[in-house]
């Protein structure tokens, strides 16, 4: 016999008359004019239990009861009185009229309400169990189940096979820190847990297996920020035969149906697509945030013999860059504002924040309101009010530095705006759903650090057709056929079209300056697959975490996996990592190094 | 524009007169008659492409090309000259004559070929890329994602959720070893992989999830026999509000769909149950394989005063069993084939095997042809004769010993005799899928060794109702509500109803002589969360290599996954686990311990 008949929340007038049998939480009790009124909880929602006390052993049991109380409770359904129904609930036209309340289980006193919003992280981390049962937490982790299914069927129907790679594979010392193993039979060797199954999903493409997928756990020893994890799952998908617009395509039309069939949402068909130069010019990033509608002017030609020394230093530096960036009705922003914004492009590295309020244009230079304006001479004024089609009222904020300097700060400085206050009841930002494709990324970037070309994808990335040879004779004009799909400032995905032949490989390894010797210790078994007839192919990897932390509006990946790490790495619940005993590590070939006892981390 | 119109070995009479393009590897090439046939393989099957001398370029191509290059092909489909059809091939009544044959990227000379059966574990594993393309290869992954696929396909369909749980987890140095993974953030401490999820899975249904699941890796650093792997995939499934029937009648449906679904298998319904007792006193097993017809027969009690020392010996030894095993027909064994299962008892530490030929049962004494018939005294031999139910032309085999021992001997020998020519063709033997479920197992194990009871399950699962106290009073009574699905002789996965109760919990602890302390420090997380009115649960766990090397009949499980590792737990592909950098030790705070330079393992 089933020791239930149905869920809580889904007992609704459908069962009216009938002997029902509910098993669940007691989510709230209350005494009311002599009558006991549990609200029971489980997965499916709350459904209201009267115990009358003509019933004196049912009425005893429910007396007894305390919230988080486990229950089965056995009834017949009847209509609410009038008055009395509830529309916020499946359920909320019926109560179950107790005939039998059996506690299955007790419960200590919670430390906390499950309907307080204001616990802090260290609470529920540690309270994990209580933490997940709040309609939030279950709703965050039935999403991302949701997801995650919606894209497995996806990709079954279009011929994609999931295939597992190992999780103790080899350490590649590049890119992220790794996380080791070390092994017992093998003393003195490690294994690595995977950064991304990259190298075995192209494997399989060798191996004629023609369309690959896997929703799986990645790994990165990493200073951990507030959205990552020291474990991570990655959507990863591999497919042969496919050139990177079918690629984009395909995996565009998944997202779009992810979206519709989880959320409702329609996605724009097809997704905008903007060059990684285009970005980087327009919005000093290779995820703009399409939702906010403000755009730099590109200014560094502009002010190479201006007065000031700002403009004129950055526009003359050998990566330097200067921007504008006009703000529709700013004018009217008051110095408090502007001075906070100053304070916020410090954190990027920027050095300052000049601006000009445009108050009048016909007025000349007396329109305009500036600390800086009186250094900037009629020729360049001129072009930078043509430029940025500055109107009256508007108001230009200005970058000048290193590039990157000035892309990161005034980037998040047009991120800033548009989301603020002023931002919103402007116009300046659009409350939606704003994907979009970087596409043309480059093959190169200059480390200048170690003075030496690294990857600006991975070394596996194939480069546009033509560009082959630039990769010996100038590097920095390498496009790669690499791509990435953004949704409202935040990287979902991206990918590209592999190097699937082992003589364009090599220059890529050559151009990073990776020898003979050390291409084969690390990817010889990469080199050996190619030589056998490997296919054209591409692929990409999505973030699940980030895709669902995106589509349920959560503050932190944190809150769409069940049993999430610290920013120290550690899991508060089951205090993991932790110390093991001698003999385990005995076993394993290793010891503890002696540390300064106050150094930890 | 697409590389391919469609796959080769889907390409059929249905395209006719079309003109499509084909993209795979050249399987075989062959000059016949001026003419050029190519056998194009991709991961659908083969199709035959014709190059005709008429078309210079065309030609020059196709005898440029070995096997194994990887091309795409443009050509027209037409049907097959009458008596050149192929019923073995989807594309066997039609070819491509090619048009245009583009070499997408050349192959040196594989290394073996991929229809040489002969190939050496070693070389296979060496070279995986080209191992996987060959045929079972690419049947036996792809029946194992459609296992899989219909696992969550009936799961989602009876509302469980997959909930990813953690792979950095905390180390319990119970059971099996774990593998470490230091941790570089605190210094001095471990994760450790899980080595299944079940306590995180327990922890989800008193969280209120009702229903999970989760296709997972799981780790065991153990030495490793034929069938085991470090890291192994299971099928992890737990529910709340379900007893022992509902949630095996669930996971038998689950089972039995996925047979009818992938092999269009019809397993039986319901499947049988047999109690653990009785497993062990028929078969020696708690895994028997049901299609062998040969039964144990209990004889301790008959032993225990007969002359021949070592059935007497063994009857009246603590732990002592006598059994016979009745081989129908077995009187024609020949002499060579005693000695044989006489040496193969001996791996299960038997010492011998003594047996009786029943040549003529009206004979009395003198139709038995027996080494031992002349130490046992009527009575016995009369019982032994009447129990088994011996007749003429038949064979008695013996086991005396532990019980272990005789069980372990004698239920292996008894699944040898059925695998036999002589069992096959003796009728002992019925080729087909006999699956079982194995119920009502003993909560302990006494472990002489360490002189102390051992859970057989796990320590969370429950005692049956009524048994609880006798954890207390007499634990070899206590049985657990534990279950294995065993076919045809392999456990496909086991589970039990969990301990939902704090006090039934701090019962099995105290019983397994775990204190308080331990109890706090190894499962604290597990009691608090059992204090917060945790649900009745249970669930179960298969192992899906195990699963699919069934259904495939492969010969190991290391033909079901894509990259495994060898009994060393290595993997030649990509020669993990290997060496790695000082400097990533001292990040891990940890060093190699100084070994025999000798000492390997």
């Amino acid at each position: 016999m089933s020791m239930r008949t149905q869920y809580c929340g889904l007992t609704t007038e459908e069962f009216l008359g009938q002997t029902v049998s509910l098993c669940g939480w007691v989510h709230r009790r209350r005494d009311h004019g002599g009558v006991i009124f549990i609200d029971l909880r489980d997965r499916e929602g709350l459904v209201q239990v009267v115990c009358d006390p003509d019933r004196a052993d049912v009425f005893a049991a429910a007396e007894s009861v305390r919230n988080e109380y486990c229950l089965r409770i056995t009834g017949v359904v009847r209509t609410r009185p009038e008055g009395t129904t509830n529309s916020n609930l499946k359920s909320g036209k019926i109560e179950v009229l107790a005939h039998q309340v059996e506690v299955l289980n007790a419960s200590v006193t919670p430390p906390f309400q499950l309907d307080d919003d204001n616990l802090s992280e260290t609470t529920r981390l540690t309270h994990r169990v209580l933490d997940l049962r709040r309609p939030q937490m279950q709703r965050n982790l039935r999403l991302r189940y949701q997801v995650a299914m919606e894209v497995r069927k996806f990709l079954d129907s279009n011929g994609f096979i999931d295939i597992e790679t190992p999780m103790l594979t080899k350490s590649t010392p590049e890119g992220a820190r790794d996380y080791l193993v070390p092994s017992r039979v093998n003393a003195g060797e490690f294994f690595a847990l995977p950064q991304s199954p990259q190298l075995f999903k192209q494997l399989l493409m060798v191996a004629n297996f023609d369309r690959y997928y896997q929703i799986t756990k990645c790994f990165r020893d990493e200073d951990l920020r507030a959205d990552r994890q020291p474990e991570f799952t990655q959507i990863d998908c591999e497919t042969s035969f496919m050139g990177e617009q079918e690629i984009r395509d395909m995996f565009e039309g998944m997202i779009r149906l992810v979206f519709k069939n989880v959320l409702d949402i329609d996605l724009p068909d097809p997704f905008p697509v903007m060059e990684f130069a285009e970005a980087m010019g327009l919005y000093g990033s290779d995820k703009p945030d399409m939702r906010v509608k403000l755009k730099f002017t590109e200014l560094t030609d502009v002010m190479k013999d201006v007065e000031f020394k700002v403009f004129s230093g950055a526009a003359n530096m050998a990566n330097g860059r200067v921007v504008g960036l006009l703000v529709p009705g700013g004018a009217a922003m008051p110095r408090s504002e502007i001075d906070a914004y100053t304070q916020f492009v410090g954190i990027y590295g920027a050095k300052g924040l000049a601006y000009i309020k445009v108050n009048e244009l016909a007025k000349g230079r007396d329109g305009l309101q500036s600390p800086i304006v009186k250094n900037i001479h009629d020729a360049a004024l001129t072009e930078i009010l043509a430029r940025t089609g500055a109107k009256d009222g508007d108001l230009i904020f200005f970058g000048a530095d290193k590039a990157k300097v000035v892309n990161d700060a005034i980037g998040a400085l047009r991120v800033k705006i548009g989301h603020s206050e002023f931002g919103k009841s402007n116009g300046l930002f659009e409350d939606t759903w704003k994907p979009l494709w970087v596409i043309d990324f480059p093959m190169f970037e200059y480390d200048d650090e170690n003075d030496r070309w690294t990857a600006t994808h991975h070394p596996f990335t194939s480069p546009k057709d033509g560009h082959e040879d630039y990769m010996a004779t100038d590097p920095g004009k390498c496009i790669a056929k690499a791509y990435d799909m953004v949704l409202n400032g935040w990287e979902l995905g991206g990918g590209s079209v592999r190097i699937h032949r082992a003589d364009v490989q090599a220059k890529v390894f050559d151009a990073l300056k990776i020898d003979a010797d050390e291409q084969r210790l690390k990817f010889g078994f990469l080199l050996d697959a190619l030589q056998y007839g490997a296919p054209p192919h591409g692929g990409l990897a999505f973030g699940l975490d980030r895709i669902v932390t995106m589509m349920t509006g959560a503050e932190s990946i944190r809150d769409v996996i069940a049993f999430p790490k610290t920013q120290r790495a550690q899991c508060l619940l089951t205090h993991a990592p932790s110390v093991v005993d001698e003999k385990q590590l005995r076993e394993l070939h290793i010891r503890l190094r002696a540390t300064e006892p106050a150094i930890k981390g």
